[in-house]
């Protein structure tokens, strides 16, 4: 990899602020800019020691720099891609932590007229409860999944270079398309997701039930820790992918319908054998895993 | 409350284990008797100063006590009730521990010819994911709430013993109709627990989507925690609570078919709104009430 010069972060909160904080503490660019709109926040990052400068001009934070990263609400990039457009350099890599990746490639098609060969989109699997910048910890990578999702026009050299960065920072970097990231998190994120969303809000002020969440215990409490999440950056995923979440929920939505049958047929058999399997499967791809970490 | 003789724990496990070391630490009865099938478990409670004996004889169980829980799965206690029939003192306590209540009066109903007048049925709601005897931990209901379910049939005196005896344990004691107490627990534990068995099953060796679970991170694995329980004890419970949950998995899968239309229309207010409602409502109930024990 090329030594970087020069580093812009586009949004400087937790994903952001972590990549930043990472590749400053590693030394893996001369220098790492972020830019915000508000510029109050954008210092707060200088303090912290997340950045090196913070700016609230696109054509300043990104007309330098050898690689652009955009970690900001899946609703922001079609704007920030047309805005930038104009000062990014013709050799700079722009890449991105969106969530959602087909329709990121979509959006900078639109406002590049072409998908740049130099754009490699990225989806990072990790997170935290905490938002916001003071949330920024540079181990947040480690031993987490990012996954690239190049399509035919991507520059091997613009792929090898993110790729390396991210290896660096201690994530386990995959690829795949943006097609199949896209099933694979609607079905495995953004599915639990709303399922957690919808259950408390149908039982929140359920007339029939009055304030039933004091009768919840940590089985509850854990089901819908991830309805605690953002309410704009879920409203973002839902509406940029929204085909594979609708084409997930839809298949989930049938399930139930085959596990209300056997409730109401009281099929102990099949009941057992379901939550066996479901058991078995977990102990065996989710518990093993976590206590091997 | 009359002192206790000899309490009988029919089922040494998690919570029957948890309850029979909390009375014998806390010097609530002179002698705590329990019952089960296999001699070395039974034993293992001893040595582990579970129980002050263990018996596999269900006569010898109960015939000299003051006070019989039942902590045995749902569908064991029909049988137990029979057969403990002929030998329970007219003046003993019988109580449970059972997650599903209008099952257990029936069942008591069916064995005894009525609702005996010293039964009282409740539901401590504690747990943890490991089970067995080895995880007996008298701790284990201080600050957790138990329901207790009594009849119109139910003898003042009894409850009240029942009452003091979980209070003494440190537990929070709430009163209420077994039919609501079925329908507050289909809707908050029994109805997560039945989405995240789904969620995993309907994942598990996906043909679209492979090895999907090693895509997944904390929000996955938190959300499936519950998939991780015992499949005989949910059977159990499924079966013995069908009518509430069948009503509550149909509503929340109509919930799902409305969000499946907001999601396709990508109705982004819409969805921003039902997110932030549900957030806030746990934010509040929940992460709140978690952040103050």
């Amino acid at each position: 990899m090329k030594p970087l010069q020069q580093i812009t972060v586009i949004g400087v909160g937790l994903i952001g602020g972590s990549f930043a904080k990472a590749v400053k503490e590693k030394k893996l660019a001369q220098k790492v800019i972020g830019f915000g709109h508000n510029p109050e926040r954008i210092q707060k990052a200088v303090q912290l020691g997340v950045i090196d400068e913070g700016v609230c001009d696109l054509k300043a934070a990104v007309e330098n720099s050898d690689l652009i990263m955009l970690a900001v609400p899946l609703g922001s990039f079609a704007q920030i891609f047309k805005d930038i457009k104009p000062y990014v350099r013709p050799d700079a890599i722009i890449t991105d932590a969106g969530s959602a990746k087909l329709s990121v490639v979509n959006s900078i098609k639109d406002a590049f007229g072409e998908i740049p060969r130099r754009f490699v989109a990225g989806h990072p699997i990790a997170g935290k409860e905490q938002s916001g910048v003071e949330a920024a910890d540079s181990d947040l990578f480690i031993d987490h999944r990012v996954i690239l999702t190049p399509t035919e026009e991507t520059d091997s050299d613009a792929l090898e270079c993110v790729e390396t960065l991210w290896r660096k920072l201690g994530a386990l970097v995959e690829k795949m398309s943006p097609q199949f990231h896209d099933e694979v998190f609607a079905a495995t994120s953004h599915l639990p997701h709303l399922l957690a969303f919808a259950l408390v809000e149908m039982l929140n002020e359920h007339p029939e039930l009055g304030n039933v969440f004091k009768y919840t215990a940590g089985g509850f409490r854990d089901f819908t820790r991830i309805a605690s999440s953002d309410a704009v950056m879920w409203r973002d995923i839902s509406v940029h992918n929204h085909t594979a979440i609708a084409k997930w929920l839809q298949e989930y939505r049938d399930y139930l319908d085959e596990m209300i049958k056997l409730i109401e047929k009281q099929d102990a058999a099949a009941l057992h054998e379901l939550f066996l399997a479901a058991k078995t499967a977990r102990d065996t791809h989710i518990v093993a895993r976590t206590d091997a970490q």
